[in-house]
């Protein structure tokens, strides 16, 4: 039963024995993670020792920072949005059109106008297409979403040149950077050629999933932002003897427990080894797929799989593949093991010609979603 | 070392054994919990289980509603207030003073002009200054929030008169009402002369916490809406296969089986008993109070009781005792038992003389907060 959601971008190595020491709790969080409120069964310390940890990560000093955990990506895009929205209130969010659907909800909810910019093939966002849309609107600030791993093709927006986009547009001061790291922002730390996300750089907040990289067994996340930046949204609540400053009120305590045990167990070692895995057995998976004829991309610093959407619904529930369009994709996460893939590949080729009756089967074009040059239908093939 | 948080309306009598269970598995119900997702791991049939009790409850059709099960309160009262204000885009949000921070967070967070409403001494709202109010912005929608027991004192906003104040001020078929029920939600259905919550009168939302009364020990609640509402806010997500219409994206798919396990072991005969015991117990700890000479304060359908505020910091903090201005609150759940709330009592007057060195004690005076007929200060108390 297992295999069948290997896919999904969430780390199922879980040791869920851990589960058992903190079950008897109603564990309560509410309020700031670093004021301690009326509620004296929390897990501050947890919280505040994971924040810590994600703060050095990201090159943010110990006084400099505030944070907490969230419920999920989403909380985690809503808050740095919101920060940014706070600080520039007559900006405009920037956002590339692979963006997570959080994003442009946020925007709707916010009430700020989104300007969706173009995407290479690759899903990064194409900086060429930003630059013109930031001429467009020269004297409203920019609140930007740069994604360190779209959904679809985990694609690293380039954030070295987004920065200097805006600059050479005018904007120094006037922007607020939101990186959207759900997947990969655990990732990117770990790959020694990836580009760095570093609050030495002029962004304002990260935010990470952690129950995918990290497996974390209930759904939640990090967001780490300028402790200047969160003065903007805090208010004192006088009944909790806390402040609020995050999206949620009440927050689940277990989640800062499983985080901080993943961290201390694993090490930075140790999910530096699985993050090398990952992106091992994907280029495994690509070639595969590409030597099986199937069209398939995979960015360079990306554990996720982009492939020709198979023909047949059973099959795309069976292996629990989301898709899009004319392309689904696979997330190799570290539980992932290279048998498992092997099987996949074996079953997806054995079944793929009976998905296309009549006729004899066609290598479908994937051209407009991965390129030419990884497409492998009959126009496209240069071995052909 | 319980006993130090006998005072959170958290019930703490949840079954933990049942969480043993669940534990082995990253449960997730992203998206619509009416469309299921690619992800095979989740507990959309607990879910749907229990929003469908909800629905009952509060008298939708079950063709007639849509809802989920948020991470906390203020997930449903962000929810709630985002519907109305899809629907009244140039709405004003209505609220008394004593309403939940959420609400006026969410004011804040959606760009929605926010007119506070005055109180009663009871707390609840204050239908004349609200009509007054209403009266100043005849040309703009009203999205109302309905406090079904507010957070400090209980109280329990006139529902009915509510209705009434805005179809009598010209506003049929110009508002929205969301109904804040955290707490109190769920003990309302149970007391007969209770003022009835229902969408049989024209109430677009309801939400209620579920690790409050119902003690699930994850912060969790639920919300549920007309069907018709939700689609202003739902996006179909492609690679979910689902829709989008939460607040959050992933969520936690253990607190709907924590729930589900609780309705059905307590059933509704089960939690009608437990809110029977609460108010009478929190009768009898009003009732002592003022014997012992505390001003104390009750509201008629709540078992959140009122007092004066301990002067005396580890007092507070050993009792973890929620304090505004100079009263402090219990709120008598079903875990607590009149033995400790005689405990508590006992301790409490014991050592309240010394808190107030020289001069000799004096009951303080808390007419302004809780009314001069509950105050027991020299000037007020009548039987001085």
């Amino acid at each position: 039963k297992k295999a069948v959601h290997i896919w999904y971008p969430y780390n199922l190595d879980f040791d869920f024995s851990v589960m058992a020491q903190f079950q008897n709790f109603s564990i309560n969080n509410l309020g700031d993670p670093f004021i301690e409120s009326n509620y004296g069964v929390h897990s501050r310390q947890f919280e505040v020792a994971v924040l810590d940890w994600f703060a050095r990560l990201w090159d943010l000093q110990q006084d400099e920072y505030w944070g907490y955990i969230t419920n999920c990506g989403t909380e985690g895009n809503l808050h740095g949005l919101l920060v940014g929205r706070e600080l520039f209130p007559d900006g405009i969010i920037y956002a590339s059109c692979e963006s997570h659907y959080s994003v442009f909800k946020a925007a709707r909810m916010y009430r700020v106008e989104c300007v969706e910019i173009d995407t290479l093939v690759s899903g990064e966002m194409n900086c060429a297409d930003f630059k013109s849309k930031l001429s467009q609107n020269p004297g409203r600030p920019a609140i930007v979403n740069v994604n360190i791993g779209t959904t679809v093709k985990g694609a690293i927006d380039d954030l070295d040149r987004i920065i200097r986009t805006l600059e050479k547009c005018g904007f120094r001061d006037r922007f607020y950077i939101h990186c959207d790291g759900a997947l990969a922002g655990l990732m990117m730390p770990f790959i020694k050629q990836a580009p760095k996300v570093t609050f030495k750089k002029p962004i304002g907040s990260v935010s990470v999933s952690g129950h995918k990289f990290m497996g974390c067994p209930v759904p939640c996340g990090v967001v780490i932002t300028r402790l200047e930046h969160v003065k903007v949204l805090s208010t004192d609540i006088e009944y909790l003897s806390s402040r609020d400053a995050t999206i949620m009120g009440s927050r689940n305590g277990h989640a800062p427990m499983f985080l901080w045990y993943t961290l201390n167990k694993k090490g930075y070692r140790g999910i530096r080894k699985e993050v090398q895995k990952c992106l091992r057995n994907a280029h495994h998976l690509a070639n595969r797929l590409r030597e099986a004829g199937v069209s398939a991309y995979l960015n360079e610093l990306s554990s996720t799989v982009v492939f020709e959407r198979p023909h047949d619904e059973a099959f795309v529930h069976k292996w629990q593949l989301a898709c899009e369009g004319s392309i689904a994709h696979v997330v190799v996460m570290p539980n992932v093991s290279v048998e498992k893939l092997n099987n996949f590949v074996e079953e997806l080729i054995g079944e793929r010609p009976r998905w296309h009756e009549g006729g004899g089967f066609r290598v479908p074009c994937v051209a407009k979603d991965i390129g030419q040059e990884n497409c492998l239908c009959g126009v496209h093939d240069k071995k052909l």
